[in-house]
């Protein structure tokens, strides 16, 4: 297929994906619960999660409506995670809306997020006519290593030293086990075998560490700007990115060690030293190595596929990882 | 059997919940996020919803120890709801212990909450050979309904007019289906007959309501203090109780009109006021009518008991409710 037909697919399952909630989602009292779960899954967003639990059933040898219930499960799970999250960050927005928590208020939005993940287990039982047990576990644990990667992540902001090895179980936990879930189920839902669906969550994992690298790379370089936040949010922030860990691995100047001193003493740097950052970066080869890093995991992501039969649905994976990275349209 | 062999029994249950409890909950790290769920979860209780769970699993011809994984997912999601409840009612001690949100913070008793779920349905596949899918099923379902519970409460608290209707669907959402999900999940395990199962459903949620009835009432009377409560609690707070709510449905003078309107109107009364508020309860007959009512109930619940086999797990069941609204020991 061509770039513009793989777009068009994307649009036709993202269709689906609207429908399903649509339908799933009709229940609107008590208001103070409903009414909050419905402006979260009913607003839109790329459904990147619930496509590719699609397209991995398909990939195995079932259909994308096969998938559609379990689909919407993870979607749910996802924005659950989203809902909570955004009271312990104190968020006020989230898709250019106000979040939950700030339209109703913290217990609306504590309460919405619970019955998200109930709602969740309950479509995927739609979409799961053997492989239940699989199925419900793999929701489980995804659930579980998602409050995990968050909890590590509070942790982390409290502690002085984080290594690189923390940072990426911490993302592997946050970002990465939500795709592989969303791999997982669709797999599972398909009946692929067993390497099948191994191959389906390296390829997810691979693909949500490199996304998840990717994002601290763009959010620190300058070709940011585009992308409608300010460069360098991070480095202001005190944020201890992927970036900054290799830089605390690798720096040995004075002159780099005193301005990485007190980006992690101050919590971060005032916006106009936001360049200082950014070329110690460039100094230290930080932005060459976390692009290779990124290449990488894609590589590996792309490589996972092979154990698979050849397929429109395995092309298109090839397609979605490219897509995920910003690298197509 | 004898009440004290019953007593027996009922610690040797809780023996079996606390251990598998203690075996189930063993991860540590994160430490921000298992921490805050052994603290609540291994820090004893009555159990009761567990065991009732294990006593319907018997009741339909089962072994206590099959529903041990399904008790302690009942357990860990009624206490779920308990650690999100107190972040929401900003209540800073349950069972004579610092709440989670209060020990720890917002974001650690939103996370062990979430996380506890998960738990919650990984337990219940372990002890679910089949009946897999109608017992996560029911979990979903009980979660939704107890967000639901909470929801109509929070609602409940900003409204004017709250009818004694809306409080019953109130308490049983929030109160009773929880008891009925642990006499669900039982019989599912002890893969009793669908009369069966419904039966014990009828019994724990008829025992849910007269609980929640009972809750009110003693809350109100003089014979409150040896529960370590204020008595009154209820009326200072302005909470609208189900004596509350018969009252406004029922009083017809003129005195009586105004005190249950300076009632709604300041949102509760003065402590010293607290005798007026009994007085008018006792003159319009509402304590008694709420008694008669519990009564009532009960009777229910004891007669839901008679479609099952004589067995002695049915007869503890019937000590159980006795046990359960205080007229044992």
């Amino acid at each position: 297929m061509e770039q513009e037909q793989y777009s068009e697919r994307y649009a036709l399952y993202k269709e689906i994906v609207e429908n399903t909630l649509r339908s799933y989602l009709t229940q609107d009292t008590p208001a103070m619960l409903y009414e909050p779960i419905r402006y979260v899954m009913l607003s839109g967003g790329k459904r990147v999660r619930p496509v590719l639990t699609m397209l991995c059933c398909e990939a195995v040898g079932g259909t994308c409506n096969q998938a559609q219930y379990g689909a919407i499960a993870v979607e749910l799970i996802h924005n659950f995670t989203l809902v909570h999250d955004d009271i312990m960050d104190a968020a006020p927005m989230r898709r250019n809306m106000p979040t939950v928590h700030t339209k109703w208020n913290d217990s609306a939005a504590i309460l919405a997020g619970d019955c998200m993940i109930a709602l969740a287990y309950s479509a995927a039982l739609l979409s799961a006519p053997h492989n239940a047990r699989e199925i419900i576990d793999a929701l489980s644990t995804g659930i579980a290593e998602v409050c995990e990667g968050q909890a590590l992540d509070l942790e982390f902001q409290k502690k002085d030293t984080v290594t690189l090895d923390d940072y990426l179980l911490m993302i592997d936990k946050k970002t990465a086990k939500m795709l592989e879930l969303a791999a997982n189920v669709g797999g599972y839902i398909g009946n692929g075998s067993a390497e099948h669906i191994k191959a389906l969550r390296q390829y997810a994992n691979s693909l949500g560490i490199a996304f998840q690298i990717q994002d601290d790379l763009l959010d620190a370089s300058a070709e940011q700007e585009h992308f409608g936040k300010t460069v360098g949010g991070d480095i202001i922030e005190g944020k201890k990115t992927y970036l900054i860990l290799r830089a605390l691995q690798k720096v040995s100047t004075a002159d780099d060690i005193t301005l990485l001193g007190k980006f992690v003493h101050q919590q971060g740097l005032p916006s106009d030293e936001v360049p200082l950052m950014q070329e110690l970066f460039e100094r230290n080869g930080i932005f060459l190595e976390a692009q290779t890093d990124v290449e990488h995991l894609i590589g590996k992501a792309h490589a996972a596929l092979d154990t698979l039969p050849a397929s429109d649905a395995r092309a298109m994976l090839h397609w979605f990882a490219d897509m995920l990275m910003n690298r197509t349209h």
